[in-house]
């Protein structure tokens, strides 16, 4: 599972410095939840992204990361969010429990050009200004997400 | 579990012929894969629900629906949308699958008098036009969603 491997690669660099730590800082995404939602996908413990991406997690994309998606390529201003919370598994259900993060990409071609044109961060649990990702977007996230170059760095697929 | 018993009365109950088997049918979402997603859930194998819901769902809500989940009291023209796929395991992950069916319940209090002033409806898989309900929604749907009837007879609640 090619995606497995890479982000596991891509957790593992998280705390290396950047070569991109002067990119502009990547705004909280007002108003994502009213966006349309992409896909979702439930990681259990095990997992080797357990650790990062534990739970289940949520694609939400504004209306130019929808054009990306039919597209094939994002334009200036698509954003897409990665919202994670807690996966509470009791009775043979999965409910969803507290946000642990919402994780964003932001396209514009200028401001993020060390990272192929997408501006990365996290913000964490609730909090719209405490960043997970902050000046390491090049190693934490972008490094990983070039497997995707011919998907214009996205991983994530519109569910129909 | 209350919701558990009530929705195993529920499709127990949905073969048996329903009083409100003269109400208009219920028009398929168009457009609901855009509307915001307003919480999700997984049901596994085990779950004495499994049977009529197992697999990941997402529910959808119109802008009416929206007012009507913040409200507690859903407008004329709130629809909640509940969008069933298949959910596989695999890896530590729970992704999803093909779609089972788009539940879907539809607001009007003049048309749908006898069932609470909503409108129930399954479309099959991908189909716009096979109806798993029909006219049974007052036993198949209605009886267990009674038990929420302070809440205008939705189970479901706006995550944040």
């Amino acid at each position: 599972m090619r995606i497995k491997s890479l982000l596991v690669v891509c957790s593992m660099l998280a705390p290396v410095v950047a070569v991109a730590a002067d990119a502009p800082p990547v705004p909280y995404p007002e108003g994502y939840r009213q966006w349309m939602h992409v896909k979702s996908m439930v990681i259990n413990a095990g997992h080797p992204l357990y650790d990062a991406f534990g739970g289940i997690h949520h694609l939400y994309a504004n209306k130019k990361a929808e054009q990306g998606y039919k597209a094939g390529k994002f334009p200036d201003g698509a954003v897409i969010v990665f919202d994670l919370l807690d996966a509470k598994a009791a009775d043979n259900t999965v409910q969803e429990g507290a946000r642990k993060v919402v994780g964003v990409m932001h396209k514009d071609a200028k401001k993020y050009k060390a990272t192929g044109g997408w501006g990365y961060e996290g913000f964490k649990g609730d909090s719209k200004t405490e960043r997970a990702v902050a000046g390491n977007a090049a190693t934490a996230c972008h490094q990983c997400h070039t497997a995707q170059k011919d998907k214009d760095f996205v991983f994530s697929a519109l569910r129909k």
